[in-house]
């Protein structure tokens, strides 16, 4: 035994009975400490009103054992949309990356910026994509980047996030998730819920970020999908991306995606109001014999991010029928993007 | 303050140092007790030899940080066949469901008898359904199961577990799971793995007892499928059933839905000798940057179970060139199924 170690011996056999109790109340504190942490404000980025009272409300019934609206720990799947519900979505990112592929194979090949869909995605540039839904995007998809490996597609993906930058806010995409929904995630998940996402985008590209950006492993990615084939590769089996669309995770795609992937209805759900992308799913959430709760975003706050409506006012209306809650980012966020980003 | 409570706290006035020192010393032990129980034997129904000890080698390799095997958490995806890899497959349970359903509906209508799929399933009963690989009961179950909806669909396979039994070995199919690849399963989850079904069979069949008989949850659950339709039921949103098969999990099918719903490559797989329905899966586990490993069960204990071979041996002569970790039911495995089952 060394010196040192004597010591220390010596030290622990001469600690009053005092000292050890200080002891174990500083071991009770460590782990009491993240708890009171959370009690005290679990979305500090939601100004206080009904919208927060709600989701708070939910979640407290949701883990209440023996109240009425308890919901098992296995059946607290939560879903989430991803542009406009999770990130912004001006322009739709999968767009933006989109461009800059097609710009790099005209570099390569000038003849394409004749030929479409290559010249409808270089002359509209960012209006054009913010135009785009998400089906559009997916065709455009499959006629771009057919014969890929997973892994090659990955790769570029994962390029694109490390250069990009959004081209009136300046910042790298993974930025710009909204700061108030990361806190949503945050705490369902501290309440025993699995926080899922499905979005009309692609699956490969959303699941590049999703850990990173959201704590969401791929694996917890619904999306839509390109039809993918086997190849032996000779000894170095990979995955080819085809041209041809498999999924569409959009409208009544959506409910059928969660279905296929998780295989229980959602608790929880959210979306936004631009493309009615997300009533489905939020019906779907809604209507069941479980309290389900469903979150419909609304984009009218033209100064801290963009005001947007939706044609017809769809998602709206069904949230109006379906006592679903509409957050007003203008009056329910207290911030947009999180602070210091 | 009650007087038991008074009585309590002069108790813990009281406790001598020695006292504060055994109490900790037990509550050290309440911690480290499953750990040791695991160190013990993680794999008590496998015998010793080169099998067991290369898969206790690669989870050694994979925890071991620093090391040249080393996996981080969050890449350590096993993926499992279901049917002759994690329980029994003779008959495969999910045409002696089929069988069962079948039967019911002929009660109902008799005429059915003599036409097609039900004729052949009634009249080859358990022989032919034993014979019949997954594309096949794919296929039935698309003309028998099309307009229902998920849930009622849900409910009858549930019924069919709580009152079928296994013709030969007259208990229910949730006790056939094998007793050395539940112990495998929970071995892996230790380790920090998160284990997955990838099976030809029916998504939604397996899903339906995955919980309770493997600890897998339906999200963890990938299968075929039949495609389904987003019904907006007056209200009651429900998703039905179509005539049509979504995906066929077989075979290089494999690959694709385990790419599809995790997005990872996995590190572990395990696969039968029958059809040849592993061999792509095993290969896109094995061939990779990582040091994948694959294992392949051979049904060869005619006596504790059944013995059947593989027309072509396709799966055998992968293992070989791939370096496959074959089991020999007979010489590894010291039980089959759980004992005082």
């Amino acid at each position: 035994m060394s010196g040192i170690a004597r010591d220390k011996e010596a030290a622990v056999g001469r600690r009053t009975w005092k000292q050890q109790a200080w002891l174990l109340w500083a071991l009770a504190l460590t782990v009491a400490g993240p708890l009171q942490a959370l009690a005290a404000d679990p979305l500090p980025s939601w100004n206080d009103g009904p919208v927060k009272q709600s989701i708070v409300d939910f979640v407290t019934r949701a883990t209440t054992e023996g109240g009425p609206g308890y919901i098992p720990p296995e059946e607290r799947i939560a879903t989430f949309d991803n542009d406009g519900t999770l990130w912004q979505e001006q322009p739709v990112v999968q767009g933006a990356f989109l461009l800059e592929q097609v710009r790099e194979r005209v570099k390569e090949d000038a003849s394409l910026a004749k030929r479409q869909p290559f010249k409808a995605v270089l002359e509209g540039d960012v209006a054009l994509l913010s135009a785009m839904d998400e089906p559009q995007l997916m065709e455009l998809f499959a006629a771009t980047h057919a014969g890929k490996t997973q892994d090659e597609f990955a790769r570029e993906v994962r390029a694109f996030f490390q250069t990009a930058r959004h081209p009136k806010l300046g910042v790298p995409y993974t930025q710009l998730a909204y700061a108030p929904m990361l806190e949503l995630l945050q705490y369902l998940r501290a309440n025993g819920f699995q926080t899922w996402i499905s979005s009309g985008g692609g699956v490969d590209f959303m699941r590049a970020v999703s850990e990173d950006t959201y704590d969401i492993p791929p694996q917890q990615v619904i999306g839509s999908s390109l039809k993918e084939k086997f190849d032996e590769g000779n000894g170095n089996p990979v995955l080819r991306r085809e041209a041809r669309v498999d999924h569409l995770n959009d409208k009544a795609g959506k409910p059928v995606g969660i279905d296929q992937h998780i295989g229980r209805r959602p608790v929880f759900a959210a979306g936004n109001v631009r493309s009615g992308g997300d009533i489905q799913m939020l019906q779907y959430t809604k209507e069941q014999p479980h309290p389900g709760f469903a979150l419909l975003i609304n984009h009218d706050d033209a100064e801290r991010e963009f005001a947007y409506a939706e044609k017809n006012d769809a998602s709206l209306k069904a949230a109006r029928q379906g006592g679903w809650t509409v957050v007003s980012m203008r009056q329910d966020w207290k911030r947009i993007f999180p602070e210091g980003r």
